[in-house]
């Protein structure tokens, strides 16, 4: 199939679908559970309790530095997984397709799902494929639905519930590089150095995380709408506050230079590869730590703490000594960042 | 937002978004564990083992007689779960919009899918919201990603390893009907007793059949590719063969009258709401009448058997008293059906 190009036929369920399940999913996806190839997958299941997430992927474009369409699927659906104190085991994995795309597009974008499902120890178990006509979407659509374990002991971390004033707030790394990539390579801009998505399967770093510190109170990925977004929200309807410390945030000067010129704030800036993380103040030195021994961890920074003023409420202390409000994203800042 | 319509906002993962979650997805879909509004839903299990499926709606259009894309996305899902003998529990759903879909649009396809989750005792637990440029999809796609928990001695009807010659194939009505009911929603066809879509969730129809029987081998829904792929795909790679009898297969007479005109065989013609059910010959004619009793299987009948010749190959005598094979679909029929 290797030069061919998506027929509508290909979304028929029938000898045509066989054909492309057969030689570019089942072919990389293959695990004992897909390889039934029955529409439902039956999963043994060692909890009480699972965790579900689902995130359709619109990216635009589908290949960018650091990754593709494909990784950003499975890392980011194994991250919300992960994120949740859950320990991520199985995905979906569901396309919809414009014909007349490259098959050898999607062999590639295959090909990464199935190296970082690889990597991140999950199975994709079941799958659909849809084709629609040429102009009725753009390119490929991924959706991603993941199914994890949780111990009791960890459901508190999805929420928040236990965050107390005093609890440290850690990013596991540099804000910014995933909206600035996708921005460069939609513009087809000339940088000198190119920035590169953070996309990362995170799951290894938070457990490292949740192995040496029983006082991790809260986990979140910062996607769409940034770190602004999480930090805002998980304030939202509390009766804390958060202060971050501006100069402490970690932002690579390429990625700093492209949003002054372009004119965004690095904190409404999607990553694919950061969580922002809170943590008992006694722990706080021990987790960053062990944090930073990981690659995906290695510029991690405590970036502020929970405080007990201005309940609902989080304020940015800036370089030059002002203050700000963070509030969530109003209106769109880069549509198809994921 | 009644009269407003989706703008890229809506999908940025900031204020927009959290409004149209709030004002349109949390008011019907409303539950315990979606209400806590965290990205993974922890859902409590009590099995061993889950059934998972995924499924992508791009049908064409989106409202159509009997239905729209939204009852049809939980419908279709929690059948995938039913037919693999498990009980459905817990939906995601994930949206694609195009900027510019009316909300009030929406709004109606999040009721039907709220309305039908409701009949069908299952829970939509988690979410995702996608918004894409004008002209980068088509209205309204949708992904349902259901989990079902399964017993150990169910586990054989998913892939039907327990089949052997001498077993009676069923099917719960007539067949054609969705097919036939989007061909002419899509054209404006003005026909004079219009054709309304099977579109429906069968998991209580199946579960009062294996309570009756414990000898159901395999349930499979015959959506895209109709009765003749499921048909032709379970034989494919097994000892045994079908055969089935044209004049037993209910077909409405408006559908048969469409297939005609438009040249459609109603066996490729694909159902919303029908499946093939494989029994024991022993229970077969009490299975039937227990389907008979439920509106979903009024119209049911025993269409055919498992034979010990013709191995890997469905035979269909015909009306006129001839034979043909019954193969998979080639090429695609009807794109966008589902």
């Amino acid at each position: 199939m290797k030069n061919e190009k998506i027929l509508l036929g290909h979304g028929s369920g029938g000898k045509l679908s066989h054909t492309l399940i057969q030689e570019v999913f089942v072919k990389y996806f293959s695990n004992t559970i897909l390889d039934n190839q029955t529409d439902a997958a039956v999963l043994d299941i060692d909890s009480k309790s699972i965790s579900l997430t689902t995130d359709s992927f619109v990216v635009d474009p589908v290949f960018f530095p650091g990754g593709n369409i494909g990784k950003l699927a499975v890392c980011g659906t194994v991250n919300d997984i992960a994120v949740s104190g859950a320990k991520p085991l199985y995905l979906s994995s569901a396309f919809i397709i414009e014909e007349g795309f490259p098959v050898e597009d999607l062999t590639e974008i295959v090909k990464a799902m199935a190296e970082e499902a690889k990597k991140a120890g999950v199975k994709i178990v079941t799958g659909d494929t849809k084709v629609v006509d040429k102009g009725k979407c753009d390119k490929i659509f991924i959706n991603t639905t993941g199914v994890g374990t949780i111990d009791e002991s960890r459901k508190h971390i999805g929420s928040g519930s236990k965050i107390e004033p005093g609890d440290k707030i850690i990013i596991n790394g540099n804000i910014g590089d995933h909206g600035m990539a996708i921005m460069s390579a939609r513009n087809d801009l000339k940088i000198s150095a190119p920035i590169v998505s953070d996309c990362a399967c995170l799951h290894n770093l938070i457990a490292s995380a949740l192995n040496v510190s029983d006082s991790v109170k809260f986990i979140r990925d910062a996607t769409r709408g940034g770190l602004a977004t999480v930090v805002s929200e998980l304030v939202s309807t509390k009766k804390f506050g958060i202060n971050i410390d501006e100069d402490k945030v970690p932002v690579l000067d390429s990625v700093r230079g492209m949003c002054e010129l372009l004119g965004f704030d690095p904190f409404y800036v999607a990553n694919e590869g950061k969580f922002v993380m809170v943590v008992g103040k006694d722990d706080a030195e021990k987790v960053l730590a062990e944090l930073k021994k990981n690659e995906f961890g290695k510029n991690a920074a405590i970036i502020g703490e929970v405080v007990a003023e201005h309940p609902g409420k989080s304020i940015v202390k800036t370089g030059i000594g002002g203050t700000r409000i963070l509030d969530m994203l109003s209106g769109e800042q880069l549509p198809r960042i994921c």
